[in-house]
């Protein structure tokens, strides 16, 4: 075994006693309230990722998209056409807000949203929800912050996961968060070429 | 209609007809070297995402596991059990890099992924291949990042898609790729309370 190695293996070995160690401590479980914001990619696909492992894993579960609704997006078609037992799916927003230009159907479209991500967090059965874009909702003011927030603390039951998406997410939000990410732009082919959003990649 | 509601759908407009501009200038189409870094959460989740909407789109893909190897992942499960013949699944690593302990079965696990990778990547039939959590077998050199590089610059077919997961992505592959994005940690109960990963969430 040459030095490199040797020095490797023993590194290795000591990162690993640490982590179990570690480890040994992160016994609990609980449902987590989960944040994915920030201008960078990534947002919605990986609260789709987890509604992969859900599905994989038979845990019961939901998706309430409250922007991208008229899109025709991959994961729309993927879950409605193949997973509609296991998963459900519902759309309340009628696609970005500039689109519709009317704030009175913006508001109605984010309240029948939330109606429904409320029944879907409640619903015992349900073990995961994710709430797509509902941050671009509550920058707007379509939906209070303070009643999100207040439902999330006091409503949800303990091991339900809530997954909330959308750039600019409230401070109160991040606040009452258990796992924040902060998905950073660092380099953007929409911003610096002329590359049009694509298949599989964006939607 | 009041105030409130009157700026605001102007603002709206003004958003849409800036956007429909910006939009009518992007109309490229290419195959995007795509990086997720950083220490936050969703980068190996997000990866599988764009896997779900390339299967939703009927886009042939491809995913390389470098590192998690052995665990029995939701993402594994799913896609071996029920899309084998949409999307073909590889796994080259045994674990993380300091459950091994062992550097050269990791360099020749690597070693093993990168030739996969290679060839599903130049597959004409294939469109989108993942390489999730090379960024960690590129950090500890068991690949060489300039081999790396060098291939995804000159040998990937135009139109292919590859993503490349991990933290600590190298700045020459960052260089290389036309969208990066930095996960960043702002919450996270394995770090800040007692709670363990959890299905669903993190496998």
């Amino acid at each position: 075994m040459d030095d490199i190695t040797e020095r490797h293996n023993a590194k290795m070995k000591k990162i690993k006693a640490a982590r179990d160690k570690m480890m040994e401590t992160k016994t609990e479980e609980k449902g987590l309230i989960i944040v994915h914001t920030g201008p960078g990619k990534g947002k919605s696909s990986s609260g789709f990722g987890m509604i992969m492992r859900c599905i994989a894993h038979g845990m019961p579960c939901a998706v309430v998209q409250f922007i991208k609704g008229n899109w025709d997006t991959g994961e729309k078609t993927f879950l409605r056409d193949r997973f509609a037992e296991k998963c459900q799916f519902f759309v309340s927003g009628e696609g970005f807000t500039w689109e519709t230009q009317d704030r009175e159907r913006d508001v109605a479209a984010a309240e029948n949203g939330w109606r429904i991500a409320r029944e879907q967090i409640l619903d015992p059965g349900i073990q995961f929800v994710l709430l797509d874009e509902i941050n671009i909702a509550l920058r707007y003011d379509y939906l209070d912050i303070d009643e999100v927030v207040d439902f999330l603390m006091k409503q949800k039951p303990p091991m339900t996961h809530v997954v909330l998406t959308g750039r600019n997410a409230k401070p109160e939000l991040i606040e009452a968060a258990d796992l924040v990410t902060e998905m950073t732009l660092v380099k953007h082919p929409f911003k610096d070429l002329g590359v049009k959003a694509q298949k599989g990649v964006e939607f």
